[in-house]
Parts: C-alpha cells; sequence; structure tokens
C-alpha cells in the first residue's frame, strides 16, 4: 500500500499564478466573510492601480495556505451551515465494493481511498429544506449570497470610468451587486449557487445570466485511461486557470474514491452524472439499472458533497424514436444509457417516473439539478431538430417541478450547431425554462477540424454566452478523439475563459473591459511584464515572446518583434499623440487644415526641432488621453 | 555562394495530403482548363463517394509535379494571358541595390537572387486596361473566370441532398455558380479575381461575398528576424493547410529577393504592403518618403507579379488628431508611417494626393487594390471609434475612384472589436464601400488572451464572415508577441479554416455542408480513418487520437476511448435505430405508447430476443436513414 503522506502519491501545483497575488477582500455586508481574489500589481512606472481578477483557485495559488491533499482544505462553510441550526448529521450509507465498480482493472494508479474523516454527513433536519433557492425565497440573505455579491462586484469600484456599452438581449444586469440582488436571482430561479451541506470547502459562486459568464471543465478516468491521482491534479490544474467548477465524469472503477479525494480537496462546485456509476453497478448493463440502484446512487454522492447532478429526465420513450431519424442519434452517454433501458422495459423513463422523489433528495442537501440534455445534437446536421426541442421543453416542465420544492436548476444544452442555429436555442430554453440558467457544451460550429474542437465550440461558446448562457462546458483540443491530458485542460480552460470574458464584454457587463484596457495600455506602453502578467496565461505569453527576442532587455525594449524599431506603429502613434498634444490644438482646427498653410509650416518646423525621433526616454513616454 | 539547387537549400513540404488524391476537373464551359481540386475517398465499406475538398495547395501535393524551386512553377495562365492580345512585354526597371533595403544585416540566409528568368514583363498596351473588372464590363467571361466557377462548385452536385439553411444578411449566393455569375459579381465590384500578369503561376480564385470565404496567410521576415528559405516554406506550408492568398510582410534587407521567390513558386495570389519597401529605400525615416520613391517601388513589385497592393490612402492629415484620443493610437505598421510622414511634413497623404496614378499602375497590371485601414482599432476601447470610420468612409470615395477606371478593389478592416460591434463594421462597409469585398483581421474579441489570440481572433473572424466579410486575414498565437513560425502559421491557417468553414454554414453557402455530413457519419459509424481524413487537419486528429489508443486496432474498433466499450453513446443509439427500425412503426405509434401495454411488452420481449447485445458485427452497421 501506498504511503499517502508522500508527496509523490497525489502531486498537485501549488505557488502564485506569476503576476499576481491572493488577497481576501471583506464582503462589505458582512466583513466577518472574507472574498478570494487575485490583485496583478503593475509597474510602478505606470502610475497605473493593481487590476482586480475573478479567482477561482482556491488555497492552492495562496503562500500562505497549507496544502495537504490527503487531509483536504477547511471547510469554509462549515460555521455558516450549522449556524442556520435547520441540518442534522447522520450515520452515512456504508460505503460498498461495488461503490467502487465490481468489474476491470483497478484504475487506482496505487492510491488508497481517501482517509476518512469522523465527519458524519448532514442533510435537513426531516421535512426541512436546505436549498439557497428555499431561503432566497424566504428572503433570507445567506452568507453565501452575500460572498457570491461580494466576488461578483470585482472591478466595479472603476465602474465610474466606464459608458457601459453592449447588448444583452434581455438581460438585467446591474450596476452594483448586492447581497439582495443576488437572493433575488436565486428566489426567482434565474441564478443558482450549487452549494452541497457535505461540500464545506468550496467557496460560494453563482451561475446565473445576470451574473460573469462562468466555465466548466470536464474531468474523470474511463475503463480505458487515467488514474485518481492524475484527477486530482487536474482538478486542482483547471481551477488554477479559471474553471468555475468541475464536473467529475469518472466511469469504471474506484469512482467512488476518485470523487471523495476531489470533493475533500475542491474549492469550486463539483457536479456528476450519477446515471455513470449506477451502470457500473449492475455491470455495464443498462437494462438492469434500476430506480432503486440509481436512488441508492444518488445518497452515496449526496453524502460525499457533490454540488449538482446531470439528470437525464427529459429522454422520454415517446422521444426515442425521433432521434432514430437522425444522422448520429444520441450523442449523450447518459442519454443513451436511458434510451436503452426505456427501449429494452418498453417503459418510461424511471428518471421521469421518480422525478419528484430526486428532488426530494436534491432539497435535503442542497444539490442543484443540472437537466441533461440527452438528446443534444452530435452533428451539425442533427442541429435544432424535433428530439432536441422536444426533450427541452420537456426540461421546462421539470424545472417548474423542481422548483415548486425550491430546488435549484440549471439547463443543459447542445451540442453540434451552426451559428445561425445558436440564438434558436437561446430564446427557446429561455421560453421553456423560466430563464432558469443555461449550460452549454460549446456549441461546436463545424464538424470538421477534429483536434481543434476548443476553438470550433469557442465560436459558438462565446457566442451563445452572449445571448444569455450562464456556464460554458470546456471542449479540449481531443474532443472526439480521446482522454484530455493535463495540456488540453489547460487549453480547453484558458480558451473557454476568454470566450465567457468576450461575453460579459459583448453583454456591456460592468467593468468586464477594466482589464482588457490595463493590457491594452501595458501594450501601447510596452509593458512587456505587465503585458504578461495582465493574460489569462502569462506563462505562455511570455514564452511566445522569447521564442523572438529572448534578450531580458526586450522586455523594456520600446518595439516589439513583429517590426523592429525602425517600423514600430506604436511608438509613431505615441509620437502622433505628443505632437498632437503640444500643439493644443483641437481636431476641429486640423479639419480646416488647408486654410492654415502657414500653421502647418510652423508645426512641420516645431516637429523637426524636437528631434524627429523614433526613441523617447521612457519617462518621457506620457499616459494616453483618454479624453 | 550556396548550391541553389541543392534540396537543402529551400526544403518545402511536398506528397500529398494524407487521405486524399489530387484531381483536376475540366471546367464545364471550358473543358480545356484543368481546374485543381482533392478528393478523398471513404472506407468501401461505408458506400459513400468520395469527397472533394476545395484545394489551395498548387503542385506541392501532386505526386506527379515536378517541384524545382529554383526553376520557380508553371505559367498556367501565360497562354490565356497572350490570347488576349493586348498586353506588351518591355524591358524591365533594373534592380537596385536599394531594392532589397541598405542597413541591416544580410538576412538571405545564404539564399541567392533567383535565377533570372529570361522572361519580360508584360503590362497593357499603352492606355490599355487588362484588370478582370475591366473584362467582366465588357462582357467577357475570362478563362480566370471559367476556373474560378468550376472551383466554387464543389460540392455542388450533391446540393439536391439538402434543404438549404442559414442567414446570410444580403448575400445573394446561387445554388450553382456559373462563369456568367463570376464575371458579373466582378463587373459590379462585389469580386475580386487577384491576377497580376506578371504572376502567371497563380490558380484563379475570388474573393466576394458570394463566394465560398476566404483566408490569407501573413509571411514574411523582419528586421529582427527569420530568413529568405524559411519564407518560402512557409508559403508552401500555409497553402498546404488551405491559405488562399499570402500577403509577403517582408522589412529590413533582402526584400526584392524574398519576394521573387515567393512569386515565383506561388500558386496563389501575393499581397503585399509597398510602403514597407519603400521606407527601407529612405532607410527607415518616414519624412523621407516621396511619391517618386513609392511609385518606382510599386512598378518594381508590379513587374514581379505582386497580385493586390495594400495602400493606406485613407490615412488621411485630418484623421490623424483623431486617433491621438485613443488607448492604442495607430497599431496600423503603413498607417503609423503615413502618420508620421503627413505631421512631419502637415501635407496631405502622398498616397491619397496621387490616388489616381497608382491606379493608373494597377490597371496596367491588373493589380487589385486592398485599401488598407491605417487607423483600424488597436484595443477593444478604440473599436469603432470616430477616426476608424473616418477612415472607412474615405475608403468608400476610393472605391468608387478606382472603379471608374475599372480597376479591383477590396477593403481593408479591423482589428479589435468586442463582439456586440462587430456586425456595425459589416454593414457599414457595405454601404460605405459599395459591397466591395471586405477583408478583415480577425477582428479580436477581447484583448486579455496574448498567446491564445487566433482564438480571440478566430470568434471574431467566424461571425464577421458569417455577416458578409469575403476574406479573412489569418492572425497565429503569436500575435502582438512575436514572429510565427512553421507551426504558428499552421494553427493560424487551421483555425482560420474552421472559422471561415462555419461561415459558409452560417450563411447556408449551397454544400458547404457536405464535408461535415460525411465527417460525422463517419464519426457515428466509427470509421476513424475516414473521420482523421476527412479533418482539415488528419495528422493532428490520428495523433490525439493515438494517445489514448494507440492500437491499430482502435481505429476499427465501434467505441471511442472517451467512454469506453459499456458506455459508447454511437453504439447504443445504432441499436436504438435498428430497433425503432425493425417495429417498422411510425413515431406516432410510440407517442399513444400508454395504450399500449401488450405492446410494449411484446416489444420488450423481440429486443431481448434480439440478444441486447452492444456490440453487432460492423455488417450489421447500418446506414443512418436520412428519411
Amino acid at each position: 500500500m501506498a504511503d499517502i503522506n508522500s508527496r509523490l502519491e497525489i502531486g498537485v501545483t501549488t505557488g502564485p499564478i506569476r503576476g499576481s497575488r491572493k488577497i481576501y477582500v471583506p464582503a462589505q455586508a458582512n466583513p466577518s466573510i472574507k472574498v478570494a481574489m487575485r490583485e496583478i500589481d503593475l509597474e510602478p512606472s505606470s502610475g497605473e492601480p493593481p487590476v482586480r481578477v475573478y479567482d477561482t483557485s482556491g488555497p492552492y495559488t495562496d503562500p500562505d495556505a497549507v496544502i495537504d491533499i490527503s487531509a483536504g482544505l477547511p471547510a469554509l462553510r462549515r460555521e455558516w451551515q450549522l449556524a442556520r441550526g435547520d441540518v442534522e448529521g447522520y450515520e452515512p450509507r456504508e460505503v460498498k465494493p461495488e461503490d467502487n465498480g465490481q468489474l476491470g482493472p483497478d484504475r487506482s494508479g496505487g492510491v488508497p481511498a481517501f482517509p476518512t474523516t469522523l465527519r458524519k454527513p448532514l442533510r435537513a433536519k426531516a421535512g426541512g429544506n436546505i436549498s439557497q433557492m428555499y431561503y432566497a425565497k424566504q428572503g433570507i440573505i445567506t452568507p453565501e449570497m452575500e460572498y457570491v455579491a461580494e466576488r461578483e462586484n470585482l472591478g466595479r469600484a472603476r465602474l465610474a470610468q466606464y459608458n457601459r456599452s453592449g447588448e444583452s438581449f434581455g438581460a438585467a444586469i446591474p450596476d452594483y451587486v448586492t447581497p439582495e440582488f443576488v437572493r433575488d436571482e436565486v428566489a426567482r430561479g434565474r441564478a443558482i449557487i450549487p452549494s452541497n451541506v457535505n461540500h464545506p470547502e468550496s467557496e460560494p459562486m453563482a451561475i446565473g445570466r445576470n451574473f460573469l459568464v462562468k466555465i466548466n471543465a470536464n474531468i474523470g478516468n474511463s475503463a480505458v485511461a487515467s488514474d485518481v491521482a492524475s484527477e486530482v491534479d487536474k482538478m486542482v490544474w483547471s481551477i488554477r486557470w479559471g474553471a468555475d467548477t468541475v464536473m467529475d465524469l469518472s466511469t469504471g472503477r474506484n469512482i467512488h474514491d476518485t470523487r471523495e479525494w476531489i470533493l475533500r480537496n475542491s474549492p469550486v462546485p463539483i457536479g456528476t452524472v450519477p446515471i455513470y456509476q449506477a451502470l457500473e453497478k449492475v455491470g455495464g448493463i443498462a437494462e438492469d439499472l434500476t430506480w432503486d440502484i440509481f436512488r441508492d446512487t444518488l445518497i452515496e454522492q449526496a453524502e460525499q458533497g457533490v454540488d449538482y447532478f446531470t439528470i437525464h429526465a427529459g429522454v422520454r420513450l415517446p422521444f426515442i424514436p425521433l432521434a432514430a431519424k437522425r444522422m448520429t442519434g444520441i450523442v449523450s452517454r447518459g442519454g443513451s444509457i436511458m434510451a436503452k433501458w426505456c427501449l429494452a422495459h418498453h417503459k418510461e423513463s424511471f428518471l421521469y417516473e421518480h422525478y419528484d422523489e430526486i428532488t426530494e433528495i436534491m432539497k435535503a442537501y442542497d444539490i442543484a439539478y443540472s437537466l441533461g440534455d440527452g438528446l443534444r445534437p452530435g452533428s451539425i446536421y442533427d442541429a435544432n431538430d424535433e428530439a432536441q426541442f422536444a426533450e427541452l421543453y420537456t426540461l421546462g416542465e421539470l424545472t417548474k417541478k423542481a422548483w415548486e420544492q425550491d430546488v435549484q436548476v440549471m439547463i443543459e444544452g447542445p451540442g453540434h450547431v451552426p451559428m445561425h442555429k445558436i440564438k434558436e436555442n437561446m430564446d427557446k430554453q429561455l421560453e421553456a425554462c423560466g430563464e432558469a440558467p443555461f449550460y452549454t457544451l460549446g456549441p461546436l460550429t463545424t464538424d470538421i477540424a477534429p483536434g481543434y474542437d476548443h476553438i470550433t465550440s469557442g465560436i459558438g461558446a462565446a457566442q451563445i454566452g452572449w445571448y444569455g448562457t450562464a456556464m460554458l462546458c470546456y471542449v479540449t483540443p481531443k474532443e472526439h478523439l480521446g482522454l484530455p491530458d493535463r495540456d488540453d485542460v489547460k487549453v480547453g480552460v484558458v480558451t473557454y475563459k476568454l470566450a465567457a470574458h468576450a461575453a460579459d464584454l459583448a453583454k456591456g457587463h460592468p467593468a468586464a473591459q477594466v482589464r482588457d484596457d490595463a493590457l491594452s495600455k501595458a501594450r501601447f506602453e510596452f509593458r512587456w511584464r505587465d503585458q504578461f502578467n495582465l493574460s489569462l496565461d502569462p506563462d505562455t505569453a511570455e514564452e511566445y515572446h522569447d521564442q523572438t527576442l529572448p534578450a531580458e532587455g526586450a522586455k523594456t525594449a520600446h518595439f516589439c518583434s513583429m517590426c523592429g524599431p525602425k517600423f514600430c506603429s506604436m511608438k509613431i502613434s505615441q509620437e502622433v499623440r505628443d505632437f498632437a498634444a503640444k500643439q493644443n490644438q483641437p481636431s476641429t482646427g486640423f479639419l480646416a487644415v488647408e486654410d492654415a498653410e502657414k500653421g502647418m509650416e510652423e508645426m512641420s518646423r516645431v516637429y523637426k526641432d524636437k528631434g524627429n525621433e523614433l526613441y523617447l526616454p521612457a519617462d518621457e513616454v506620457t499616459e494616453p488621453n483618454k479624453a
């Protein structure tokens, strides 16, 4: 048995993200709540304030935090939960051998079960409801909501500088996020705060159309590859680069243990697709699935602390033949498992039949529904078809049923959709599901670029995020081809982070532009280090720069490698600006230039006197005039 | 002196692109014209016809072609040119030392001047006009137009299978492209066929809103890096992956020789920014530029065969102060050079003043204008500002002036633009420039991801391509950071190829979907090889696949590495389909399922009898039913 205390066992990346400092900002409404963010300091010469950025990386990027993977993260939310006095601890369901799969090779990579803590699982007291939506509807503002408000307000302080522009397609993004606004959005179902009572390690975050667009990273081992340690490492790696939530899609063996290691060490909400594990419990034979086995799996995962469940309750028997007309049938794993079950028994889906019972479980732990789109299109050809929308409208019904019990819901979306059919998905979802948050996979805007599907889907993700999708599920370069490795996870996360940010800009999200402006200003002023540090991936930015101009001096050079010293357009426009400024001449003066021969000669002389130099000492580089 | 006959001197990649055959299709209207395409054969078991794809790679991918870089490519269009009887050969301008730059180190990498051929340059007979637009307006259908028609009709034969869907925002894409349609589009200025009489090696292609969206790749050495051999190699490499045109943006020394090597070996139109070379001729001092030096440079490049010139004639003196208000001033090299000249002399731009003389030169060689956007925004902050649109409207005037002399024109566009401001760019361009083809750089939809700007810009490129942009100028991962190497060029080209294709799909381009459908069908049927071969980058697709499942057997396996055998949704949906089909039961039958208990039990029994197997022998894998 491997020594679990050895760092070699499960190695994760720790330490600051270069160029930024971890900070904890007290929530305005409740200073005892400290909200994690990062701050990027700019060169003193710039006279620019530090830039605050949203941070999903958890304690791993805090040099002062003690990281012990085998002990897990501190239980940030435990106090808040207990203070509400509406939960009870109880003897957990006993872990059974089949929880880790009966068949196939051991894929734990030698990692033993997570050292069991004495902690008992919590749940709502009998008949109670501990969902954030329940509290919200009661008019209660929870610490989770206060945390979210502070977290989302990032950079809003500088808002005054900005004229908001953007097209939000009917969203209602406020200038400033108050805890009351968060409560109201959760109460009306327009936002969710996934927060299983048994995952107190997670830092509260909101998924909703009127908040920053979020991204999810999928990890998880499969029957053919991967092991527990590498999945924990991938989780930490993906949140380092910006994943707001992580889904553990493990199949095959060691599912229970893998999930436990991930949950205990995750500062972001964790989602799963419980049907995957249930199927393992029946040896992979879909038709052998039963409601009891599925229910038992929900309890098992609820007690571990999974924050949201993908439930494919919209894959109804009557819709299955519609999928038979397709070019690529059913591409959702969960959807196809349920379709097979329905056909084998020729009965309605047990997920649909037992939906209210599932909801009862969700509310006792505050697990959010992620209603799965088991009939999403798997190709451009199948986009926006009858099967897809039949399911979407069913998800709408199910949303309302969940809301009747005050359970939080988001809706999963496609898939493969050409650009001109993307907006219809958003519009129908908003209408059918009462503005419940939309959570989409891409969509991929063409099928012809395997190996580049992070890009074919990033194009669709940016658009649907702009139209109103609340969370974008990333796609890696390995999509359709293989399991993502560490590098693929990073590329997928950064690609989706930039797509989500492009959507925030287009929606006119207040102050989303602060970071773009800071980076562009740094670029214009040749503050290379600031440019690297302000980018989503400082390491790659500097590495690429150094491939052409490795010299340290080049990082302070007043030109870029693309043009070289003589051609530098940035330098020239700095001169243009300085020159125009020195003339103290309004633009209109220039417009009447034809009548000013004499003035022109004068200006020309002044300019020549100034030296016609391409280089100015750094201290002469003036601030761009934003007037 | 290096031995120019040694392959080591200038090595380029030759041989077929894996999985496809080079074919030459006789033009319907004129079978003597053979149009280059590629065909991808699919597994015989599939019963699918080969898929024809647009091919920009030239003779380099034809195993039967003899490639000799030092001899250049065959003069495909020479006969057609001479047959028109309106050109004359003449003694070329003598190559001067300053043509290759006077200053800085030799960056030829040891490559000598291209072995001078005896060929004399051609130009229109005195006072004549040999532009494709001139012929078009005369009602003449040229072989170039016939070539383009055949080339664009790719896959249209299968059109019958498709219901066209899409939103083209007012474009007029025909079901079938006739030579007459091409002529009409060129005559009205809505499309151009860049074809300098002195670049007979190029294969005719059209850039226009009603044709397939094209992409351009920029190459070129700069004062700080790169050499001649690597630029020729990059040109061949970029067209291999799909670049429709290539711009040589070389600066510093060896400009003339580098360009000659590229032109003589390029089957795609070559564009340049002549002001770069003119500036070298005056030692890099913008204010020393004169009309005579610029004019001499135009003649020099016209005789070499450059197909389109970027001319920044819209950077007028009165607009320059508008740029002073910006966060990032003037980011266009050409634009900043002209701005500096205008300020130094305080005179109107000599490009604007001598515009008609430039046009005289263009028409004598059939060089197309690419009117440069010297005032494009360099940051999200500066997008769609006064300076940018003031220039755009000037480019509109200049377009009409060029059309008066029947000279072909396209218009360059931004830049950095958030998604919600992209469409305004397209709408204003169509209005201001009379539907002259728009040629945009990205646009980049956020500034915060240096190192990923092929993606931030691919998002914008796909959108503006959908809205009507005719050609997308690629951006590589090195944008803002360094000079692209071979790998960056490939990533940039493939990214833009997929963005252009996503745009074609969204515009409802006839049969654009043929390739997507063929690939998705192959994916559904587990024809891995077909999936690789149909993708834009077969090598990367297979490499990624093999990282998870290297075994040869895995390429015929009926499951994918993401899910493993038990979970395969593709397999399950195949069963769903087979099952539904075997029942010969209309969907409606299923909808009334509640009233059919007995029938359900029967179906259930039948299914079980069938074996409930996850695996069916390959020969039982039936064709998707497209009904």
